[in-house]
């Protein structure tokens, strides 16, 4: 049977550690996971009581755009978060995220447009955009604009979208107000659409992140009941729309996917009021990130920078190889200790990259640490 | 901002009546639902217990292709059902079968390829299409061969893939082995991909359906939990594809969707054994059929065929009127009773068709015939 070519996109090398480091468990070793983006919390309770309540309801199709009443909360949410006014109207429930970048793409370009994405950045975009017919157009983020794209990037890029994550994945940092304008403007000058991945908005150590809406709204802004509200395999999430495209994104929702999920519909609207459970998962993520900043450089990760959010450390590791996958390899063996080679993220300079999640129970991380001080002394470096 | 050519989708019509119809209830109005393919029933007890124990884990993310013990299982219902030992790692479980959709044309298609589908027939088939950049090719199914496509329609007809969905939607009708045998074959002397559309499975009234699985591993075999397992609202389905495409779909399905919902997987898989009431269920909608098949006619929808699964039956109203959106609407404000245009499922022929669902319970189905058959006394037809 035929296959195409746009289905021929590239594994995740993180599958091949974590598969690797299942085998290892399997074989009775103990695994400290930094490889993983999820948290190692469950949804929130409340969130769990909602849909334990509405199990004796048929909990059939919602309408596409979700439940009216989720919508309004997710509407809400933005007046809480940012002090902006939004028309629920405009809010796009979707299944994740991954739904939400399946929907943006259809409603914006058409095969071979081109879609430009900073490296590193999350390897998805790349390869939904190829299986989609477009073209992705990496642009390589500069250390000293904190692996973050700036308008200087895409002169003289030909691209019609940019996709661009405050925080990002896997640097963690995150454009302010000025830099994500100066983004946003660049795009509205020259007729390019911009899409605004804020997954990981809510985790933030210092400043809150900005969101594309408090800039503009000519943009699509995409976000997920995964991270702050802990909710990964729910597979819920949302996406804002420009108020002239919700007809088309609904027409696109009704016949790509019917409606999100209606159970992770019911959990999601409850997780909204768990603030404290919440809240208290990033004072975790806080308490982890000290502990990732002081034990890092002692286990000689020493080329990090401090992320504004998200719950990952990006480490350059070019002083220790060449070969980030083959580290990635010996530290998983040697230490017990999953991480995550840089190749995903950019596939350039990853090859002297590692990833660290912190997003696990702080005794694991502070284990983990250990174990990588250890080894990475025995090691030599 | 701009906006694609592929986004442009049509609407459904049927939406329109579902508006109609909340609006009429809104208004205080009892309207009896015909309009609607999902069933009245909710996931069976059995599931939502499995997933009321199931609350108290962290539900993140499974691996892509979805819970090994339910791709097991999954396999172990092709057994059950059709007599067919089926590999479990050719089983993709999906988010509903809309996600099997996305998955397996991304797989096998690319932008500009033709894929052809009967008609009439589901009319997300055509929409998704667009949306990737697909060329649908309607081949129109003659009354003479019970609305399904034979091996004749497609004669020199340029394609890369067929689409085909037995029982059908909106028919209801089944293609025999030997008819769905000859359109394999068809398609296999010219190298065009096979995607059969077997979501009505397990809801039959005579001979159960046949399995493009029982005569070709060659195909790529749709299936979901919306329908038998009356699970709608959970988005929860799967795929079988050819061992050599396993590979490339799970690639695909890491990044599209990551994984299908956690916790619909967890009520899915203990649906499987909820055997009693599923095929309880399955006497209800063989009773409502009965009921429909003897009380059409005497409301003046005289020119129907008796389905043999799923739960609609499709009327040629020709001798009532030219136009089966004004008649929806008429019967809807007249008898109360909610029924969807042919228009969605045929653009050619659907103006002179509607179809009628009978998934709900049966008291409302004897109640809606009632009103259809005052209603249409006092039209006069």
């Amino acid at each position: 049977m035929r296959r195409s070519r746009r289905g021929d996109v590239d594994a995740f090398i993180v599958m091949d550690m974590v598969e690797e480091a299942r085998q290892l468990e399997a074989a009775g070793r103990h695994i400290i996971h930094m490889e993983v983006g999820q948290p190692g919390t469950g949804a929130p309770l409340g969130a769990r009581k909602a849909l334990a309540a509405a199990l004796d309801q048929p909990l059939g199709y919602t309408v596409s755009l979700g439940l009216p009443e989720l919508r309004a909360g997710i509407s809400q949410l933005y007046r809480r978060w940012y002090g902006v006014e939004l028309n629920p109207d405009r809010v796009v429930v979707t299944a994740g995220s991954s739904a939400a970048f399946i929907l943006a793409f259809s409603a914006l370009f058409d095969a071979g447009d081109r879609v430009a994405l900073g490296e590193p950045g999350y390897p998805s975009y790349r390869q939904i955009l190829r299986a989609m017919s477009l073209e992705p157009v990496g642009i390589a983020a500069a250390l000293e604009n904190r692996l973050q794209p700036v308008p200087a990037d895409l002169e003289g890029v030909e691209m019609q979208g940019l996709i661009v994550a405050s925080p990002g994945n896997p640097s963690g940092t995150m454009l302010d107000h000025g830099h994500l304008k100066a983004l946003i403007d660049h795009c509205a000058a020259r007729g390019i659409s911009f899409v605004s991945d804020e997954i990981y908005h809510g985790l933030h150590y210092g400043d809150r992140a900005v969101s594309a809406l408090e800039i503009t709204d000519d943009a699509y802004v995409i976000n997920s009941f995964s991270k702050y509200f802990s909710m990964t395999g729910w597979r819920i999430g949302w996406m804002v729309v420009p108020e002239t495209h919700i007809r088309t994104v609904e027409r696109l929702a009704q016949n790509l996917f019917i409606c999100p999920p209606h159970a992770s519909q019911v959990a999601a609207l409850a997780a909204l009021d768990c603030i404290d459970e919440l809240e208290a998962n990033r004072a975790t993520y806080a308490e982890n990130r000290r502990l990732m900043l002081e034990g890092l450089p002692k286990a000689g990760f020493t080329k990090i920078a401090p992320p504004d959010g998200a719950f990952y450390i990006y480490a350059d590791v070019s002083d220790l190889t060449g070969d980030s996958l083959a580290l990635s390899r010996e530290i998983l063996h040697g230490a017990g200790v999953a991480v995550t080679p840089g190749l995903d993220f950019d596939p350039v300079r990853g090859a002297r990259t590692l990833r660290f999640s912190y997003a696990r129970a702080t005794a694991d991380i502070a284990e983990g640490l250990a174990r990588l001080q250890t080894f990475m002394a025995q090691r030599g470096r």
